[in-house]
């Protein structure tokens, strides 16, 4: 079982008008200090397979295919192992 | 000039039904190996400070006041010193 922890932000060409508009609260706020803000999703994929290689793969054609806009965005991830969950059958009775 | 990396999750106790929506495309595409996934925002916050401790601080209480909803999510992020930003005036000419 392996843990992806996939970062998607968009490209830095690209404007960010929700970061603008974070950015603008954020000064509203009284956070004079914060110069910048870009917003990007983090999504979090439990993926039952034994081999990394093949984990990293499948994760990369997730964000390929449905998790990331390739026009407007940029991907990365890092893998984390976990144990496999293992279920304990209901006491018997 | 510090970057900070904000990662917002839901709660693990609570719902989260963009991350079942996800699950289910995956399946959908083919990929039968995920478990399970959660949908979480990833902000990157620039902030001109010079102190490490004012500077988290600060993004502390921008997540707790505007970033992140208490009630259902909960953060973390890291902090990184990037040098500050330089202007150069433009060439007199």
């Amino acid at each position: 079982m392996y843990l992806a922890r996939i970062y998607i932000t968009l490209k830095p060409t690209v404007n960010d008008p929700q970061g603008r508009t974070v950015l603008g609260s954020l000064h509203n706020l009284g956070f004079a200090a914060v110069t910048d803000v870009r917003v990007g999703k983090y999504l979090e994929v439990r993926v039952d397979e034994t081999d990394p290689a093949r984990a990293e793969a499948a994760v990369t054609e997730m964000c390929q295919k449905l998790l990331a806009n390739p026009v407007i965005e940029q991907f990365r991830f890092d893998l984390e192992a976990e144990p496999p969950v293992v279920k304990i059958p209901p006491p018997s009775l």
